[in-house]
């Protein structure tokens, strides 16, 4: 408690400058080399790169293009060199263990770091962000999420635990996961063994379904698992007057998806959702346009529903496809399974939260009607005979997750840096003092 | 023209006759029977059978059964048991030939026999048929177009050609075609090679494109090719409420693929149409459709249009199924060439028709925004460097083809008879007297 | 016990009856007059006719003509005159009333009666009510769902009942429901007043959610709402060669509607079905369609989920009419709100199940991803403050519901007459002997 | 003809200057006040802004700001301002009149000015205009239609005309059109009355039908009539997960109305066209779109064609609107009706190029598959009973039209003006000499 009330001022500093520095997915150069060699400083054991992200699981990677721009800024901007350099082609991810003094159990603990694609609000009359000077440096891109909280509460947990280190029994891993936003993330690390051996898992999340300042809410019971596609259709240019018949016409394709998908049916084990966003098709009037370009998701209560629905869709692709002479292609750009927390372990953090005097209330836990791709750690660890939480830290909000005047009560991460760091404790069955 | 009178009162005997006993495409097995055995009378070496129609090219054949029953039906109500037995199975093709005593141009003379799925107007106050008691015996099957008083014609013509068999040169062949209606029955007869060798070509029309008796336009300049497919979908049955992600939906395919099929891009070097006219899917309003079937047609100022449009047809139709999980298969139940009348030829039909003394108007060739499959004849005599000609008949209609009151001036079968053996005569180069 | 073990003979032999007459929704006239004439001998005071189907409520009757057809047949085959003339027009419902010699709660049972449109497997080799001679005889019509038991049940009961009147206390209301299948009766007696004032409300269901025989599930804990909608598009007929322009298709515009209702978004609040089960569009091929017809259903986890796809798919039909100039009508055919039964009741038919000594088996409750409109009755009874069950009665099934084979064993009946009757007389405080 | 060679040098330079600073419909800001400027300077008296551009009938404005934007380019690069000042807004038509010495014929000669959004071909070893350092100065914007040779053409027969003005009889008037590519333009200057009272109507096109040097085609016989519309929808935003059901999906509006656009039946009475060329929906993988934008075109052999198929695609787009709960907003951005040249003055062309040494060769007139609303001038004249001619010019092309590397024999303008100036002359019975 102590600890949490000397270092809960880096924090919150800390907090502040990575919302001024915002790096979105697979972006996070700046993000990730600055927390690398904090945690370094305290005495973890850091690795980086290839080796915690594996290269073939990762999705929705931006093109190179704007991987060299983000990295040139976050050289500019106050990245460290010699973290970064091995992060070059967006390899962002840092997993840090602490080994205990003494054998235990394995825990992990999870604080994922992108920002948004949303223009923060620079009005200082209305945004105390604006007010007191870490507004968003970048235009476009914000920490409309909370992850800026998240990836400094682990941070301080770090530190925190780094000081403690002679009493700890077994091991603990901080990972700081790239591209939370899309669910592109998780799945790579997952695929590079950082979950392996972990005993216990948890992540926290400022806000969402609570916003109440000094309540903890134990757990999600479920999240929808969800899958996220971007589709590609090619045709055949033509003049719409002269020779129509010579054309393959990729809107049409692609308007004939768009309904097939939407009208894939619904299944009987459990709610499910399909939405094609967005659809770009087409380039002028008189032209049969040869191009379409589609961004989709899917989602549902359990993961066969979503493999049901991927299933269907790549059906309903490859036919409109056929319908009309196109070439296409299918990215998987994001996914995440269904998951949820371990009843027996809600119970232990209940009780954690319950011994930090400044928190009032201990929620329900709830489900969730939304997908976070912390639900593939924590399958991976569930499946190894593990229990996992994802623990909601409340916070009242001026306005709501995503929007332009997102900000935060940052006293909730002084709950974050205590509560992590009392679980870790107890579940290795380190030495109370 | 003696000749013509003498045998006119049997002709409209006879066409009174076949309009009582209508029959239907590939199941004309009464008419042909009696008509081929008036034509051995007067003569004329008949062939009947497969000889005259290929197998393979026959379209849009009624199922086994139903041939059966109309064989039967026939039998019963005065076909020619010797000549039906070799129609079995459908084969109701007719192919009169008779030689002239000195070589000469080979003249080919098609009539259509068969009647249409409409329901004969029974009351006769109102309806000339009814009145003269000649109104159709078979309930839902009705000579509406016409092909009673084209055959009759072309029998007439066999007798009057018979008679004057001493002063004939060249070949005449008559051929008398099953399935006009769906463009079904003129493909198989061309491939059977019955349009092999002919110099001229010539078929009557009563009607259609002049309503006026006493008047003869000496020919069609163009028809619209036209290709008629009926479509098969097979899914999977599933209960749409117990389990609807089990199902594979054939109503869902075919909407699509309806839609599709109308979305076909126009053509630039002409005209065409697409027409799903039928659409039967499902079976319960609980049950996912596991099976649907469509009737549609295509046609083109030109046949590469057709073509053009076949081959979209068949993408559309194959990606929707693929869209929908679902097996397919496509019939062509028939089809037609664009074809048009040769100018030279025109010009001796209206010469011909000229000379005819109650022939009064010599009306001027038109295009036909519709389909007759004697195109496919045409066009083979006019790839083998010969003429063709489709003749209109004019005749007063009380009512339009294919409508319940349909009935003609049968005075215009005279002017077909005596125009018919004229032509013949003239082509063939045969004695005057 | 006893009393069941003397009714239970005549009442196979009566479910025989029933199943060799199968009746279907709103003609179930032999059926329904027959019971009627049994309970009145019974004692009971029995009303049928609209003043137990509210005319205006009753969904999917079928028209006059088959009514009539069906009318006739009942007289022709044991109904009974003097009750089936208040039902002519489809007036099929009956409510038998039994009032205690003391106040005191009133208890309703409700026995649906309608059969299916299956063919009835003829083989005796391999269906037992064809060996035995019950085998249905109108072909295409079966009970193919048990409400055949369910119906003789209800008869026994109130037999049962009425040689008991001298102990009973309160009001018993035993309801013989037309049309449960398409959910289309249910609401009429429901808005004729049927349910008003009941405090407890009990049905069976034979099979079902348990194929077990000697089981009994006391209670479904929820039925999906559901919606049955009947629409017809009407536009203009034209040839689709000569004229395509002047038509209206209303096979494009039902295709159209069939995939936007397919594709009406997922509901956040719960599950949903849309099936557009049934689509018939056109006459003929070369003939712009002028007519399609649609049957389709809508389900949801509760009633606001088929009330908004109500909404949605009216929205989707009249816009796609407005897009290819088509008229439209829609009529509601079937319905059912969503609804369960009661905790406390179901563990009162728990216990009564187990007093039965031949029951060896409580089932858990479930919930049915199926509908069945008892439920507008529970809601009806729940929202007076009254309590509800739906009962299974398990039964070994050769064959599934709605199967040419489907039968039942025949024992379970025995278990729906005592349980029944014990019920009344404990819900309504009766005395025990 | 002498007069020709003195002002043709000029006419070239003046043609490359204009290819220069190409400009966008609407906004030939610089090209129209030069020309109304050096056309004043000839002697005629030049009218410009609202009064030759009816405001309400003008189609395809671009929005105010990109009006500015180039109307500030046209400032600092050469535009006129004391003409420019009367085009604010856009109102860029330029209408000359020079009155002869007697009365005499009305003569109306017409000039197309604008440019197209084609990148310019910037290599000088492939591209003519890059050598010669004509190349256009605004990235993304080239006269790649010829329209800068026209307005050369055009300024240049004034000149000419000017220096004969005392042989003049009649009245001529040249009309500098803006806007020609989206045929948007024309509409407004004959809403003005531009064309009220004319006798005959001349204008000129270079390339197109003919790709030969020192050919002129005396008329093009027929254009396709044609319709541009811009589509907006409206829903109402929702998270896909969170409440699809709140939301309004424009995007499934739009796919159907795509869909419906392109089924519209052919029109029997000649060919036609529809294509949607772009579609953009949605802003967000997770969002219901809640906006999505069509651009469409309609084409047709008639005028009564174009009619049909706008009345058809404002009911689909209005029902697919109401499928979804959609608003919607349709603009006509553009639209010519068919036209076609007058036999009689093709004659008279022909009779005028064959006077020209240079002319090689007189074309076949021939109908065009493309639009071009000149044909609105042409049916406003020929309406008056005036007479109407596009006249083809002859040229070599390096590159088609609308691409890059888009270039012209300038010796075709030499062409242009002596035949347009001896045409005015003869048309108006001018003296000779």
């Amino acid at each position: 408690m102590q600890l949490t009330e000397e270092l809960y001022p880096q924090a919150v500093a800390r907090r502040r400058d990575l919302h001024r520095f915002p790096e979105t997915a697979w972006t996070e150069f700046r993000t990730a080399s600055r927390c690398a060699a904090e945690l370094a400083a305290a005495g973890w054991s850091v690795q980086v790169g290839p080796a915690v992200c594996a290269p073939e699981a990762r999705m929705g990677v931006p093109p190179e293009r704007e991987l060299d721009a983000a990295y040139q800024f976050a050289l500019e901007n106050g990245g460290d060199p010699s973290w970064m350099e091995q992060m070059r082609g967006g390899y962002t991810g840092v997993v840090a263990t602490l080994s205990g003094v003494e054998p235990g159990p394995t825990v992990v603990l999870r604080f994922d770091m992108d920002a948004l694609e949303v223009n923060e609000e620079p009005d200082p009359e209305v945004h105390r962000p604006a007010r007191l000077g870490f507004v968003s440096q970048r235009p476009g891109v914000m920490h409309a999420c909370g992850h800026d909280a998240h990836t400094s509460i682990g941070v301080a947990v770090g530190q925190l635990l780094g000081r403690l280190r002679t009493r700890l029994r077994g091991t603990v891993r901080i990972v700081l996961q790239p591209g939370e936003e899309g669910t592109r993330g998780a799945a790579s690390m997952v695929a590079a063994g950082v979950l392996d051996g972990a005993n216990y898992f948890l992540c926290p999340h400022v806000g969402a379904q609570s916003r109440v300042s000094g309540e903890v809410i134990p757990g999600i019971t479920s999240f929808l698992a969800t899958t996220k596609l971007d589709v590609w259709f090619r045709g055949r240019e033509a003049h719409a007057g002269l020779g129509p018949e010579t054309g393959r016409n990729a809107l049409i394709g692609a308007a004939q998806a768009a309904l097939g998908l939407h009208a894939i049916p619904r299944h009987s084990e459990g709610n499910s959702r399909v939405n094609v966003g967005v659809l770009r098709a087409g380039t002028g009037r008189n032209v049969i346009a040869a191009e379409a370009y589609m961004k989709l998701e899917l989602r549902g209560e359990k993961s066969v529903i979503t493999d049901y629905l991927e299933e269907q869709a790549r059906n309903v692709i490859a036919g409109a496809a056929a319908m009309w002479g196109l070439e296409y292609q299918i990215e998987r750009v994001g996914g995440a399974p269904s998951a949820g927390s371990d009843p027996s372990l809600m119970e232990r953090v209940a009780q954690w939260a319950r011994a930090l005097p400044w928190v009032k209330k201990i929620g329900t836990p709830v489900s969730a009607e939304a997908s976070d791709d912390a639900t593939a750690m924590m399958r991976r660890v569930q499946e190894q005979g593990g229990q996992a939480a994802y623990v909601i830290i409340g916070t009242e909000l001026p306005s709501g997750h995503h929007t332009p005047r997102f900000d935060i009560d940052e006293e909730c991460m002084k709950t974050g840096i205590a509560l992590f760091a009392l679980a870790t404790l107890d579940l290795t069955g380190s030495r109370k003092n």
